[in-house]
């Protein structure tokens, strides 16, 4: 699994709001999306994931919104696995307008089982500090 | 259960979008209320239904947008019960702000089990023609 | 502007509902992209339309679930414009997952200004019957 | 204005995910709500506030999710203003479903005028530390 990870996406209309900008808590979808595009890279499929048994939920997030975006943009997110062990997944997160920053953030993910037991990530996702 | 009910919401900053106003597909969410609400006025929880084994699943839809409607409305759905027999409830909905029909639509919503097949509807949700 | 377009899409997590299943008011959702997509394909960025002072709104839409849909399934919308004259634009839609023929639908999309007043699509949108 | 506020609301349907519980994007919806309803309360329309000029711009917010909720729960969220000078407020926020602590978040709202650019709160919106 390769701690870096880059992905784009263009902003959809629905996802703004009256203020004409995307909704702040849309951003939290976008870097969800991008955690699981970042998995599909590495080879792991998140619906196969939770089939066998692990369920991964966010259990904390931090995010500052430096600029707006609008519908028409394409945000270009750039996301780091900070750690990935024990339970936990610390990543953080850039997203960009061409060059403009638009957004930072990081979470925690815990890797939880079906009765929502905290449980110890599988092998594969986790990474060496 | 009575066949007709109405139900108010106050529409929510993030259910509109850039035009200002509410995204159509937001009042498929409100019709969803609606009928939530008027199982609930019936005595009917439905997370309780959805733990007897029954799921009510939306078949079919059609509505008609009349005008917008924004941030800072209440909007009023007159929901009836067209017919409720079977494994198939038919709800027709308009939605109104004040006296202006904003809204109307109609819907068909089949009761299915776990597993996804359709069966009769439990005998509290049916309705004499 | 070509008549037919057909546009993929996958499910994103925050699509589905603790029934395990896309939303069924996320499918309206996936219509407007499509017909977003369809303009770009075309050569129109739907934000340059609206800072031209077009709006499109959608003014009734037509339904038909047939199967679920879930996290993990890729999505394929066939679209079409059934007619593009005066101030609206019909399409039909059917949605597809491989074969299988997961959703119908119809839309009416009006054409108005920024005041909300009913006006003439651009030229440019427009199709000969 | 008064400091304190706290806002009751029910789990929507739509706002879970295959998971069965609520997304935690939404959980920023209702924080969002609940700033809005004590905008209310204390006689404060924010549609009104934004066609005075004045927009309210979520600018950054920190969530901790400390147990899932679902549909058929009620949340109650506690609210508090920390800080309502210059241009920023500053919130922070307890979410319970009866006695259990759900999530616990802070935000800083700041305040922008139609141009996006960063202006005093109005006098309104103040509080004395």
């Amino acid at each position: 699994m390769q701690r870096e990870f880059e992905f784009s996406l263009d902003v959809r209309y629905y996802e703004t709001d009256a203020q004409g900008v995307v909704h702040h808590a849309n951003y939290l979808k976008y870097l969800e999306l991008a955690r699981v595009e970042q998995l599909r890279a590495a080879g792991h499929d998140y619906a196969e994931i939770e089939r066998q048994g692990f369920l991964l939920v966010v259990s904390s997030v931090t995010a500052r919104f430096h600029r707006p975006s609008r519908f028409g943009d394409t945000l270009r997110i750039r996301l780091r696995i900070d750690r990935a062990r024990g339970a936990r997944v610390l990543h953080s997160y850039k997203v960009y307008r061409g060059d403009e920053l638009v957004a930072e953030a990081s979470s925690v993910v815990a890797c939880v089982d079906r009765a929502g037991k905290v449980c110890k990530l599988p092998d594969y996702l986790r990474l060496d500090d």
